[in-house]
């Protein structure tokens, strides 16, 4: 039996259940608001981001690794289902709504298949730089579509060009009193998140606690401005949008012919489910990763794939959306002393409480608030400093970041994720396309050597002594080969070339030809080819080849050797 | 003035005369048929494969760098002419003859482009294997849609697999004597190929001119052919397919209407156009390499990109099709003796010459012959030497080869390529993704330190030292971190980390945040970590860093040197 219960289950602490009752209470403090403000971003209804918030957390619970990682909807895959479903069907319709539980299914068979097939890996595809700009760029997409909110206008425009364009020629059709309560409710979520812990610190709290407090937050600045809007009728009076009525109870099982919407409709939504995927996985398991390092505790990325895709399978089935691991609500969970996934149980059995009880409170919540907190939840995703280090240290990232933000504000959340991917692979071909390639001699009196150009170091007449510091592949086979042969016509004394293989990870097919190639070359010219510090496995492969017994006798552990066998 | 002309011109020498006359020659006999049969295979009129004989080997005598590299239609850029223009016109069609020579332009100013911009390196981003994949998969494919004109039937049909029903559905209808036509001239060529030559050395006569003598074959066999069609008038008695009435005369410009099809067709030409200019070039430079290595000559990448874009450019204004340099021809004209481009100029004449008195000499010519010819010379393309040594010696290699083998065969020749330069890319980061990482000890009485898997190494209690034989980047950085704390965790004695930096060529930024991480989190546990033997340009970057200043001090030349220092 407790094979097929989580460890964390059968393991369970009598000690650990405070901080994940706490935990699980403020998590869903903080849920609540932002499962509202996620379904509008979203274009959904606003229980379904409530849904998304009760099986998804529980699945995630039973299958995923990670002690602190707070599943539920997030605002990039949000943004992403709006962008994969718009081209498909109205906004607000039930079919609409009905191809975002499809998304979800698909985004959880695809994380659940790939799980099983172990491509946990695949996560590592993303460089680090391409996923900063990724989600800066969706951020600056998602805050721009939410001004609308803000001014209380409707408009309708695809693309990043034409919402700006719609948002300023609507300017003078402002709803003044939705925008002072977006306005307002933006500077107090300004001055809560920059101010509101120094202020409590300085009351005599904790910092961690005020932090906490502070994060907590926006849940306060709902309750005010729904209380004012439904105190003084805005909604009647000033036509401010509000949530509305939000139908009451748990969700229902969806019908097959709801997650059938017909082949063409699932064609069309595989790529964007493959890309939401990816890019949740991605983004959990780094959020997932750094707790689990603060903790030593460990993550296991194929089990990741699991736990993410049973949340969204769950999700789907329960009339919810996308989900993923979100950042700041871990982050609210990991302060508030969660141990164990029981926190997100324990949040998942509060929402349906809500969801039972309390969508009424919702009717007079204007979407101009939930609106506030998203504009200022994704500024923060902003992140100008992984730019401004990548530029310090290596342009080729640093652009990779740029064009990515870029092609996700121009192009589209899509095409600019696959932007992304193509160009950190590129930049990998690239580099590895440009090798150094130093001419070395010895450091005088050890066994070492060392680029000439760097060291004073003793060279031997008539012996050219290379370094190749890249694995010989087919994207430099060739440069290498000129570089070689450069060297050669400038000393025509040029009697042995050795050349060092310590930075040679690899060799593949055309590297290998290019070294028959040299070797047969040179001899032809009466010059002997040697190699030194051939890496095991690299020496392993060669010897099986016809290169590898022609240069039987002429491969020296080190370089050191290699000249004293002269 | 002499700045402007090509530098084998310049310094042309009386004794290199006489073997570029009897090369251009030569080359002449064999580029006839070819001509003819690579114009039917692209579905053109046969004058076009005359028009792309003359004035794109001039253009490419005046630019490119190779001496004897022969210019002129080959059988893959043929294929790949049809494969881009059937979409867009009926073969045979005046508008198809036009797109082709539109096809042309524009490979011919993007292969300009390209080398103004210097961008020859770009051929190198096609691994050999993957371009033996391609080569030989577009060789099977040429073959199957010549059966059609060695059967003597017509058949419309789309990819491989239903051109094989087509043919095996239309086997009753073959017509008997173009059956006979086609088998006896496939016989006489594949005799001609492998016997001819040890006969003739077996007269007396030396193996290269045997050898020489037997590439000519192809000519003999189409003249016999072309005389029994002839002389039994069996085009009209037994509805022999013949070539029929070519034109005579030197080609015509073309008019600026059939330069430009509108701005749709151009746009859809240029995909297709940007593939056989890289095929092209990519197959031009590599045979143009090889024979250069044999004499020692250099070739220029970026000189090369602008004698073919010339030479497409001149036979886009001349009538003809894309052009590019052909293996066989070249290897014709290298044997007979080709010393100069100017065996090319002289072949340009003789082909106008050719142009202008003997276009009536093909009209009795059969399709099937040509048929013959293109199937013969293609199946020496099918390339399984490179296949087998592939795999015996990287698997990776063998199945992208095979991969883009199959995927133009089974997508076709454009979506192949692409297949192939995607499966080039993923090799090179799947590689670089899956890192070798040795623990390594010192080698008894040196300063070298190995493996200690595979030699018998001392090692110090407390200390961990690792080798990473592969460059620090995105898609292994946290592969390097997880077996960096696995080691750890199998011995918690562990103080002080050294990893050797002889394999990391290179560190990006996802590389740098890791070793950060993974320092100050070894440090909270009281472990020191030192880093030895980073490259010079490696270090030159990390320096400037946060993490550079840090190390400060823990930075060794090498491994012996930062063990001393403990």
């Amino acid at each position: 039996m407790g094979r097929f219960l989580p460890a964390w289950l059968t393991g369970y602490r009598r000690d650990q259940l405070a901080g994940d009752l706490s935990a699980g209470l403020i998590v869903t403090v903080m849920l609540v608001p932002q499962s509202l403000a996620y379904a509008m971003l979203a274009g959904l209804p606003p229980q379904m981001g409530l849904y998304a918030s009760v099986l998804p957390i529980i699945a995630y619970a039973a299958f995923g690794t990670s002690m602190t990682l707070a599943v539920g909807p997030v605002a990039v895959a949000s943004l992403m289902t709006a962008s994969a479903l718009t081209p498909l069907a109205l906004p607000g319709s039930p079919e609409y709504a009905a191809l975002a539980m499809v998304l979800a299914l698909l985004s959880g068979v695809m994380l659940v298949v790939f799980g099983l097939m172990r491509l946990g890996f695949l996560a590592h595809f993303l460089s680090h730089p391409v996923i900063s700009g990724f989600i800066s760029g969706a951020a600056v997409l998602i805050a721009i579509g939410q001004l609308r909110h803000v001014l209380g206008v409707r408009i309708e425009a695809d693309g990043v060009v034409q919402t700006v364009v719609a948002l300023i020629t609507a300017l003078p059709r402002t709803n003044p009193v939705t925008l002072a309560v977006g306005l307002g409710s933006v500077v107090l979520l300004v001055v809560a998140r920059s101010r509101l812990p120094g202020w409590l610190v300085a009351t005599g709290l904790a910092r961690p606690r005020a932090e906490l407090i502070a994060r907590l937050a926006p849940m306060a600045v709902v309750v005010l401005a729904t209380v004012v809007v439904g105190a003084f009728n805005l909604d009647q009076v000033a036509k401010v949008a509000v949530v509305g009525a939000v139908p009451a109870g748990l969700p229902q099982l969806p019908s097959a012919s709801q997650l059938f919407p017909g082949w063409e409709s699932l064609r069309e939504l595989l790529i964007p489910a493959l890309l939401i995927s990816l890019v949740g996985f991605v983004e959990s398991v780094s959020v997932a990763q750094s707790f689990a390092l603060k903790r030593r505790q460990r993550i296991n990325a194929d089990r990741e794939l699991l736990g993410l895709g049973a949340a969204n399978a769950a999700s789907a089935l329960s009339g919810g959306f996308p989900v993923t691991g979100g950042l700041a609500r871990s982050v609210v969970n990991f302060s508030a002393g969660a141990n164990t996934p029981f926190a997100g149980v324990v949040s998942a059995c509060l929402m349906a409480v809500v969801l039972m009880l309390f969508t009424g409170w919702f009717r007079a919540m204007p979407h101009a608030v939930l609106a506030a907190t998203i504009l200022v939840a994704v500024t923060s995703l902003i992140d100008l400093k992984t730019l401004r280090e990548a530029w310090a240290y290596d342009r080729g990232d640093a652009l990779a970041l740029a064009a990515t933000a870029l092609g996700v504000i121009v192009l589209g959340v899509e095409h600019g994720i696959v932007l992304g991917v193509m160009l950190s692979l590129a930049v990998i071909v690239w580099r590895g396309s440009r090798p150094h390639i130093a001419v070395v001699g010895r450091m005088p009196g050890t066994e070492h050597f060392r680029n000439v150009e760097r060291h004073a170091v003793e060279t031997v007449p008539g012996s050219l002594i290379l370094r190749v510091d890249e694995s010989l592949l087919f994207a430099n086979a060739m440069q290498v080969r000129d570089r070689v042969d450069s060297l050669l016509a400038s000393d025509p004394g040029i009697r042995r070339v050795l050349i060092s293989c310590a930075g040679v990870n690899q060799i593949d097919t055309t590297g290998l030809e290019m070294l028959v190639a040299l070797e047969s070359d040179l001899q032809r010219q009466g010059i002997s080819l040697s190699l030194a510090e051939v890496k095991g496995p690299v020496m392993d492969r060669l010897a099986a080849t016809g290169f590898g017994r022609t240069m039987a006798g002429r491969v020296y552990l080190s370089l050191h050797d290699a000249m004293k066998a002269n």
